[in-house]
């Protein structure tokens, strides 16, 4: 019979292995947008199928760990927040599927008259997405408090993008459909920060054993 | 020391609470769009706080429950599905409130020139919704199932009405705002089916044991 400890071991890696490939997939998919790259669009197509391989893989070993060992407090938390981090990790990568198949579309209409400002938005949603994992690895609550801290000025981006391709559609009809996949782009990468703040709260859940959500950030 | 039993009774009682009440703000917030009644809208925006409370304790119950009682086979696999389907509602709630705050937006907009449609995808999404959770509450696996194979036509009615905001967009700028509300709420419904999906899918995994995720139905 393993040992509680090589169980836990295998679960935490593979859940790193997982949020690592799905950082992958976000920084790839933010690449091919704003580098107008088919290229990085079709690996984060490919590496769809292995990410929801491994949110299958993560929660038949969060459930059996469950089942063999019955861990207790700091384990048991550990096990839970594997459980709700490897939710969140996968619908990441859905967004990020999401945002290659909106932005091989936006390839094929005509060019923007101005510049949509995704480069931003997308460092800052990547920067989330690396710290939240991050503090998970060092289970760092402090370093997961910045995440919930960021979401705000992601909020303000994607509002930005929004009303700009709104004058756009109005501008110009014939841009309506590029300007609503950027739209529509900006909500996913908003989705992706919304994510990620997910991953911190269960990082601080993991640490400190308080829930933070609902909550705002002054309490 | 409470029993196993009723830490499970428990679990499962505020569980299908939690499931009405979002069901029930689901239904307001499709009455709120296809009826322009702001009264539905207001109930949805007051139950939030009430539905966020529910999810913060049944995660409570389901980590405490694990921790006193070390449940196995399928007393576990309840718990897990618990953790999870508690996950699906609370963002089905969110999405409920994103579709009033928009239909709320919506309705200070110019009339659109046609029927959206929103009453077809509306009923679908709202039965996918309680037959998950009647699945659910009856341990029927069978019932899941029918759930998933309802997902493609919300699909279908959500790029049909994404298509007709199109076009209004391109024949009249004035439209824009209200139409591109529409496209929003549209995507919000399907999210709500997404979410009736993952909750199926829980269900039949509860019951079987099996994981459906990521498979064709056909398999």
């Amino acid at each position: 019979m393993l040992l509680m400890q090589e169980e836990l071991n295998t679960l935490n890696e593979t859940l790193q292995e997982m949020g690592a490939l799905v950082a992958q997939s976000i920084h790839r998919s933010v690449m091919s947008l704003v580098e107008k790259n088919e290229d990085y669009a079709h690996q984060v197509l490919r590496d769809e199928s292995r990410i929801n391989q491994l949110e299958m893989q993560i929660d038949d070993l969060a459930t059996t760990l469950i089942a063999r060992q019955t861990p207790v407090a700091s384990d048991m938390r550990f096990v839970v927040a594997a459980i709700k981090i490897n939710t969140d990790l996968e619908r990441m990568g859905d967004m990020a599927v999401g945002i290659v198949e909106r932005s091989l579309a936006a390839m094929r209409q005509p060019e923007l008259p101005l510049e949509v400002g995704f480069t931003e938005i997308g460092n800052l949603v990547e920067s989330m997405v690396l710290t939240s994992l991050d503090a998970f690895v060092k289970r760092d609550a402090q370093l997961a408090r910045t995440v919930l801290a960021a979401d705000d000025a992601v909020d303000k981006l994607r509002n930005s993008i929004t009303r700009q391709m709104i004058e756009v559609m109005k501008l110009d009809p014939v841009m309506v459909e590029r300007a609503l996949d950027y739209i529509l782009i900006a909500r996913r990468l908003e989705r992706i920060a919304d994510h990620a703040t997910n991953v911190a709260e269960d990082v601080i859940f993991l640490v400190k054993g308080i829930d933070v959500r609902h909550r705002s950030l002054a309490e």
